[in-house]
């Protein structure tokens, strides 16, 4: 199982933007086989400040989330609009919902 | 809907001790007709420092959550072995399965 929180930081003025281009990636992430969670957050002191906590089965699936048309479309989008380069925070699953085996 | 990623950094050689403890609340919280997500996580680098990410419906879905024996018998457990204070990072929903209203 693959766990990242992606931090997004957006350019202010994009957030619509960002929002849309995302939409169509949550949407179409949501239906692949090998994803767990894929929530879109906001940080409550910034509204251009989002993070993703994402988990996958494993490894293949989040190289396949790569090879969507979804996730590829989306950052297309969202690259030009970046306040930041967008940073990754790893996890290993411990007790976790739907996890194959808890590791605790 | 209330979302938080809670740190916890256990004292060297109380990792087993913190995970019984923790095993109570992990199995209690997910009855909880309140709570959507509870994942037990832990830090790829760091053994004894693990995060938690909650999710539940409303402010009161967490005040009960508070007032159940299985979060209490917890922190009475787990108080003790903490090797530093509890930190906790909020966050607003944007796009989660289960949130009543995304507000994209």
């Amino acid at each position: 199982m693959l766990i990242q929180l992606v931090q997004i930081k957006v350019q202010p003025g994009h957030r619509d933007a960002f929002l849309r281009a995302f939409r169509l990636n949550w949407e179409g992430t949501r239906t692949e086989p090998g994803n767990i969670r894929f929530d879109l957050l906001c940080d409550p002191e910034d509204e251009n400040s989002f993070s993703v906590y994402e988990m996958f089965r494993d490894e293949a699936a989040l190289d396949a989330h790569r090879a969507t048309e979804h996730f590829r479309k989306c950052i297309e989008l969202i690259d030009p609009i970046m306040a930041e380069r967008r940073s990754k925070r790893f996890f290993l699953p411990v007790m976790v919902e739907g996890a194959a085996a808890d590791r605790g």
